[in-house]
This record gives C-alpha cells, sequence and structure tokens, in this order.
C-alpha cells in the first residue's frame, strides 16, 4: 500500500515528477508511479485510479501538458484529492496545461499547482498526509527551518560577493 | 439511425448548440442530443459514444467550456471524427476551452472550430458526410450561393445606406 | 474548534465564497470564516493562520482578486493546506489573480482552483478532511451520484425540448 | 487520383508536414503536395484547389504560420473538408496562426488541429476517410491498440528506472 | 473614379466605418464602400479590387473581424497600399482580427491600424493621398491644430470642474 | 533629397532593419537612416522628422522594442505616413511593441506591420511611393512575379523530396 | 508651486484621476490637473513639464490608455519621478496601456501602478514626498492605521452576515 | 546608514539586480542587498524592512519572479516608497511576476519598473533621492546628457556601416 499514486500522460513528463519522487523520498512517504494516458489508455488509467484508492492510496499527484485532461479524467474517476501538474511543453508553453487542469467545472475539483511545480505537487501531497500524520507534520516544520537557513546562507553568500 | 451525435457537457452550452441543430436541420441530417459530462458521468458518457458508434453514427460533435475535457474523451473512445466546439463563459471566455480542445496530443485528434461557432461545428459534420452523399454536396454548393446573394444583398443595403 | 478556515482579503469576495459555505454547510463541515488583508493587516492575518493551526484546524481557503498574494502569504505561515481561489475583478479578470496564486516558488505550494470556483474550494476542503473521516467519504460519494442524476435530469430535458 | 491533398504556404512549413506525410504513409493512405500561397500565389492556390476536387479528392489539410489565411482560403474555394495546421514560427510562437485558422466566420469551417500538430491532422484526414473505407476503420483500431501498447511500455520502462 | 475604397466582410463591421467615412467627407475625399467576404465571395472580393485599381483608386481599407483574412487578400491582388482595420467581435475581442491582419508573411503588407480605429484608418489613407495633394496636406495640418484646440479646451473644462 | 527616412530608437534595431534596405535598394529607392530615441534624444529626433519633412522626405518607417514610443512620437511631429516596425526584444517578445504602435489613440495613425517585420516595412514605403511612381509601380508587379515564381520553384523541390 | 502635478491625455481619463484628487486632497498635498495630450499637443506637454519642474514641482502621475505614450515622454523631459497609470479603455482593456507604460527602455524609467489605479497613483506620490515631510509620514502611518480598522469592522459585519 | 535597500527572495535574482548595484554605485549612492523570501523567510524579511526604516533608509528595491509577492509584502510592512522588479523566470516568462507586482490592491502601492529592468529600478530610486539632493540631480541631468551623446555616437557608427 502506497500513500501517493504518481501518473502521468506520457513518460516524456518524467523530469517533471522526478522532484516529486524527490521530495516524497525525502519525506519517506511511500509512492507509487503509472504511465497512462487519458486519451491513449483511457480505460487503463481508469482502472488504475480505483484499484489505488481501493488499497488505501491517499492523494493522486497527476502530470500533463498540452490538452491536459489526465488530472481531471483522474479526478472524475475517485473523491481522493488530486493534485494537477501543468506540464510545460509544445508552442504555448504550459498555459494550455495550466488553464485545462485548474478551470474545472463545478463539482470536480483539481488542486493545481504550478507549471512544472514537481516539487510543489509533492510537498502539497505530504501536507494533506500530514493531517494525520505527526511524524509527517514535525518533518515539514524541520524542512521549513532547513529552507530558511539556506536563504541565510545564501544572503551570506552575496554579502561577501557584493 | 443518426448521422451526427451532439453531446454537451452541461445544458448551459445548449444556446450555442441550437444554431448547430438549425444548420443540420436546414440539410435534412438526422441527429442526436446528449447531455452528459466528461467528469460528472465519464462512464455514462464512453457508453453513448460507443453506442452511437455501433449505431453506424458518422461525426460526433462535443461542445464544452472552461477546462473542456469532453471532446477529446471522446475521441479517445472512438475513431469516429469528433468536432469540438469551445464554449465562451467563465472569466477567461472560452480561450481557456478552445486551448484544451485544440492542444490534443499526437494521435487522438479534435477537429475544433471556433468559440461558440455551432454553426460551423454543423457545416463541417455535413462537408465530413458529403463525401459520401452527392444530395449534401449539391446542398452545400447551394448554401455557398445563398451565402454569397446575401452578401451582395448587405452590399446593395449599404449602398442605399451611405 | 472548526476544520475548515476561510480567510478573504476583501469582503468584496464574499459573493464567491457563498458558494464555499453552501457547499461545507451541505456536508456538515464546521467553518469559521475571516476578513484579513495581505496587505492591510498583515500581522492580524498571521496571527489568526496560527490560531487557526493551535486550535486544530485542519484546511485553510483564502481568496484574493488582482495581485492575489493572501493564499501564499497564508500557505509561508503554516504547514496547512492551503486552496486558493483566484478572485475575478479588476481589468484583467482574475488571470492576474490566477498567476499570483498558483505560480508559487518552490517549498510552498498552494492548492489552486478555477478563477471564482468558489464550490470546488469548499469540495476540495471536504475531499482533503475525508481522508479521515468515513461519513464525508460516503458523503462525497453520494453527492457524486447526484451529481450524475441531475445531469441525466437535464438530459431528459433537452430531450423533450428538441 | 489522391484522397489527401497537403498544402502549405511556404517550404518552411514542411518540417511540421513530413509527420502528415509519414502517418498517412503508414496508413496507406494516397495523397499531393503543394507548396502555394494564399497571398503570393493566390489564382495558382484557387486553381490546384479546384482540381484537386475535380479529381474526386476527400480532404485536404492547409498549413500556414503568422497571419494564416491559406487554411482558410482554401476552404472558400471547396465544400471539401479542409484540416488546419498553425504552424510555430515568428514572435508569437503560433498563437497567430492558431487564431487566424480557427476563428473562421460563420459559413465557411476550418477543422483545426492544435499547433504544429502534423501526426494528428494526417490522423483526423484517416479518419474522416474511415468513413467509407473499412480498412481504413480496421487499420485506426489496430493503431490505437499499439498506442496503448507503447505506453504500457513506457510504463514498464519508469518502474524499471526508479 | 474614387480614391479610396472600402470594403467590409460583413455589414456589421459598418458601424466602425461610419467613423471611416465622416473622416474621408470631412476632408472631402472621394470613396466607395464595398460589403464583399474573403471567404463568401472571394471571386466578387478579388474582381473588386482589380476593378478598383483599374480605375485609379489610390487606396483601400478593409475591416474584418474574427480569422480576418480580408485585408491580406486584398493586398494579395493589387499592390496598392492596403489599410486593414481589425474589427473587434466575437470571444477574443479583437486579438485575433488584429493578429490575422498585422503578421502578414513577407512580401505582402497590410499597414494596420488599432482595433476598431475606423477614424485613423481614414487618417492614414488622407496621409497617404496629401503625398501629391497639397489641398490635402494643408487640410491635415488644420486638421492637427483643431485637434491641439479642442484638447486646450478640455484642459480648461477640467480646470473649472476641480 | 531622399524619400524614405528610416528611424530606430536603438542600434539594436538595426539588423530587423537591414532587410527594410536591401529592399528599398533593390527598388532603387532612396534613403537615409537615423538612430535617435523617443526617449533618451528626443527634441533631436522631432528635429529629425521636421527636417526630413521640409526636405521633402515622403515616408517615414519607425521601429522600436518594448514600449515601443518612437512611431507614435514621429507620427505626431509629422502629417507624412509613419510606417511602424515592432521589434521583437525583452521578455514579452514583442507583443509590448506591437500594442504600443497599433493602438494609437484617434487622430495620428501609424501604419504598423508585423513583429520583426522589416521588409513589409519596406514594401509597403514602396507601394505607397509608386501611387505617384509609373517605375516603382512596374517594378512592384514583377516582385510580385518574382516571389511567385519562387514559390512555383519551391513547389517543384519539395516535389522531387518526397 | 504645486508639489504633485496631474496629466492626462483625454479628459475621458478624469474618471480615474478622481480618486488620485480625492487622497492627495485628504492627505493636503498641493496638485494640478493638466489635460495635454503626447501626440496631439506634444510640444505643449513638454512645456508643462519643464515649467512643474522649474516651478518646485516634486512628482508628476500621468494617466494615459491604449497605446500610452504620456507617462513615458513626460520621463523623458524632466528627471523628476514619474507615476504612470495605464487606463482600461479600448478592446484590450489596458493590458495594451500597461505595456506601453511599465516596459520602458533602460535609462528613463517610469513608476508604474495597477490599471486604472488612480488612488494608488496618489498614495505612492504621498510615499515619494514624505521623504522630507515628517507631517506626511505620520498622516500615512494614520492612513495605514484606518484601513486596518476598517478591514476589522467588514470583518465583523462578516461575522454578523453568516 | 544606507540610502538605499535592495531585497530579492532568491539569490537567482541577482544578475537582474546587479545591474542596481553598477548604477547606484556610478551615482554614488549608499545602498545595502538583502537576499530573504517573502515566503521562505516572512518574519526575517518583515524585521529586515523595519530595521532598514528604522535607521532612516529611503528606498526599497524588491525584486522576484514568479507569483512575486515579495514587493507587496515588502510595501505592507513600510510606508517608505517601494520599486518593484518582475524577474524573468518560469514558464511564463515574467508576465506571472509583472502581474503579481503591479496589480497591487488599492491602500498599497509599488512603483512597477519592467521585467528584468534592474536599471531603471536603480534610477528611480536616485530620481526619488534627488528630490532633496541636489548632486544628485545634477548627476541625473549628466547621466541623460551622457545617454543623449551614446545614442549620437551610435548614430554615426550606424552612417558610416550603411
Amino acid at each position: 500500500m502506497n500513500s501517493v499514486g504518481i501518473v502521468m500522460g506520457s513518460d516524456s513528463d518524467f523530469n517533471v515528477l522526478e522532484a516529486t519522487i524527490k521530495i516524497l523520498r525525502e519525506f519517506d512517504v511511500s509512492f507509487e508511479v503509472k504511465v497512462s494516458s487519458a486519451h491513449r489508455t483511457l480505460e487503463r488509467t481508469l482502472n488504475w485510479v480505483r484499484t489505488f484508492e481501493e488499497q488505501e492510496g491517499k492523494v493522486i499527484i497527476a502530470a500533463a501538458g498540452m490538452a491536459a485532461h489526465l488530472p481531471g479524467i483522474v479526478a472524475a474517476a475517485t473523491t481522493l484529492p488530486i493534485i494537477g501538474v501543468p506540464i510545460k511543453s509544445g508552442a504555448l508553453d504550459g498555459v494550455d496545461a495550466l488553464y485545462a487542469i485548474v478551470q474545472m467545472p463545478p463539482g470536480i475539483p483539481v488542486a493545481t499547482v504550478g507549471i512544472n511545480a514537481g516539487k510543489n505537487a509533492g510537498l502539497l501531497a505530504i501536507q494533506i498526509l500530514a493531517q494525520t500524520d505527526t511524524r509527517l507534520k514535525e518533518a515539514l516544520k524541520t524542512y521549513r527551518q532547513k529552507m530558511a537557513a539556506e536563504i541565510e546562507a545564501k544572503d551570506q553568500a552575496i554579502q561577501n560577493k557584493i
């Protein structure tokens, strides 16, 4: 049983989702990854979603570019929270994907993060899981402190540079 | 058995599709209309598409607004030609719907017409059906002549006005 | 103790959030509402967020228009999941608010819903809470069935109309 | 006699249309290619369209970039279905071409595919031709299965990678 | 013989061109008006352009909305200077028309004015005609002085108001 | 005395205007080139425009990028026809320059060509000059024939390639 | 002698600048208002700017719509800080004005506020003047407190309403 | 005590701000630089702003990319004039940052310069400081003359080139 399911419509989206995987591993959150398309393998996608939910999965991260239907279709097949990641690709640089993911009709929301924001998708999943997991809640606070410390270090580096 | 299937994700799209129905009736083309959502009634939508194809339907017109997934999902469920109609609605005035319909990934095309272009969707369906229907081919030529005559009449009206 | 905190930067955003309140009430989810600005009452906003988290609040919905900083600033002050609602207002019709909410830098995600999507913000909060609440999980499934039934009824109405 | 006519306004569009040619060859569909401009060789373009229609051509694919008038002008000269391919070029990256092709006035539709979507233009032509060609209908179904199998293979490759 | 030819694709564009007609009349410049479409009456449009040029017409003003091909097609049929007026209409408010008129390929320019800028189209035509017409050159200078005086009067009105 | 004045706000615009110079030389049209800014050397720019007009110059081509005020300011200082060339530069790729040039207020038009369309700016100037110059009128017709012949040659090259 | 100069290109911009005047009066800051165009009365505009600077004016607020050149031209004529206000008008709703004001070339900055943000233009001028005026500095702090109190009052009103 | 405070949300913004530092040094204006985030180190950012104001700092330049909240948050914490610099980064090339900085709600203005306009941010700060500093006022006039001379030199270089 994995907590987070990651699904992408094409393996070309994988380089964005590597940041998702990295942050989930850093927080020691179990996950599974699936390549499955909303258009080319629709039934297989729907089956995977249903199985993931039956096996007590908690959150799904779905990434897609261009006319990005995958997050919305996954959201239609379950009541688990779905995090959508618009991928920058094609002539419109991901604006098409952003609109196709965030502008869902009333009734079926998708929790959208920024274009190519693989890391934030992972962190949002962790924040949702932390609701019932004090280990994760603590880890998130530590992570915030680490980010703050990094900025202070970068500030120091700039002071030395100018 | 109907030649054209018209499917919309919400009955609020009907006012745009009335122009589609009107032009199909004008050309005496049989059609059926379905309200079914890509998200709220996904299985029902897929079933309708498959039944339509089995019953020798020829072309499907799918209309949707905002994150407009319906045309793409219908296209994924059949190899019939799908005509997508982006609906103007919401804060983005249909640009979201246009991008979500036209920017389909390689392998599953949708024949996209302009935003709210219900009449052109009907005419495109007729042009596709005319491939094997000389009556329609003739009717299209007559229709073009009628449009030309209307412009000439409008030109005359402007001459009288200035 | 309330499960959902709703915060808006201006009381002019309230008409969008009424849909949020309505859906939370329909699911019998406790909530509180706060008018507090990221700019005009920054400290007060941060204090409210911290108090909400200490009192075991679970999810925050933050709405703002134009240069919409409120959701991001709230996200910076807590590790609870934050749902951002871009409000349509001003000359750019909410595109500015959408970009200002969804394009968060790495480390601090905001779960963004569509422009003016107050209802979907509420449903997303409920889906997150349902993770540990079987009553809500069941209620969501019933809600989905109700939405499907409504579409079938609308389909019937259209059949009678054409 | 060829089933599909491919016309481009400039030979610089050829690299996008190579994907069209490749897919038509894969499905063993006869085609012809024409370089002819809507502006620089308007009469020649119109003559080619009329000849193509007289010689029982079935579908025309027209590609153009920037102020992309070619698909619309071709559509004005025939009642055959016209598939428009917006080309990414110039400072606006193809958004200008997309709008100039898809936003046709009532009466003369163009079946628009995505920016640089040469492959989908070919597949849409094949789907239109398949209406009266059971060989193509079967080939399309096989092609869909092949695409699905490719995704499953890519999924397997990702499983091995993570 | 008229100096300026005004052509519009639809009589719905007339309200914008009334400002063009008004300014041409104010400068006592002869003109003719034609309603003729780039798509619905292409040959008729081309014939009108050629006749206008043969009859020593000097400048053509072409207005169109949405996928606005008329100015470019008129430009393709003559070497007279063509002034293009994008019309605000449809879901994209004239941005589509602006791009479809201004982004002409190398070789066939269109002198584009602002969206709905009927008056400026007329003034630009007059400025082109003034090259060989000292009466017009003087009239333009007088017009500029009149505009300046109007601003000074408005300035005075504001001083009285505040 | 030169017929065409070419002015640019920055010498970085020169690479676009080289195409303008090349086409003017091809048509044997006299011209002069000026680097002068609307902001950094406003008076000098205005003086150059006035001198150019006094010396019987006929048409001015003004190029600028970003907040491109140069064409409009030049247009304010003379009643000669002004051709504006938006330059692609900066983060917005020339959309800012296009809007800043084409959307002039009523009273002071700028004849705008496409982004980076240096060649078309030159051709438009030649078309304006041809009004009173039969040599240029003939040369334009020859140029059109040469363009058509080039397309036919490219068509032949593609036929050999496929 | 007035501290703030307010200049607009057209008296139709006055309704936005009324908010500027109101806030300046509220802070008891002296100002003058000028209607003068960058295009129609360029010299008069430049003369006003120079006189304002000679008379020890401190800050200029310049408002304009569409191809909004006024703020940039004013900035070119003085080294006083210039605040630019893009006005919502025409088909592009002020995006053209925003780009034409904010995207100034290196060397001549304009301090741009939001579209139609007349009040913020006034407040920014006051913040600049407060640098050397302790009365204004105190008044700004009081104003911030008043804004905070207003939000708290609105919060209370919402609490009573839900 | 430094006159100008420069704050950036990430050290990746430093390359844009080097132009700011260079121009401040050229005018011999004292400054300090801080790397501090609106989200990751919010309290630290607010503390730095308050300290800067207490130590008689005069102007703050704040740079940020994507959902650029830093300038607005800094503006909320002080009544000093804040200059916002949108950074080009991510899939939207800085349009998101521009909107997130310039579209501030009424009450808290940010003086926005162009995308990546580090030099203009510095010059605007100097123009604000020059209000009470005749040395800077003179230096700005000299700088304008130097810019004009550079353009004249570039003009000469072009004359030699063509």
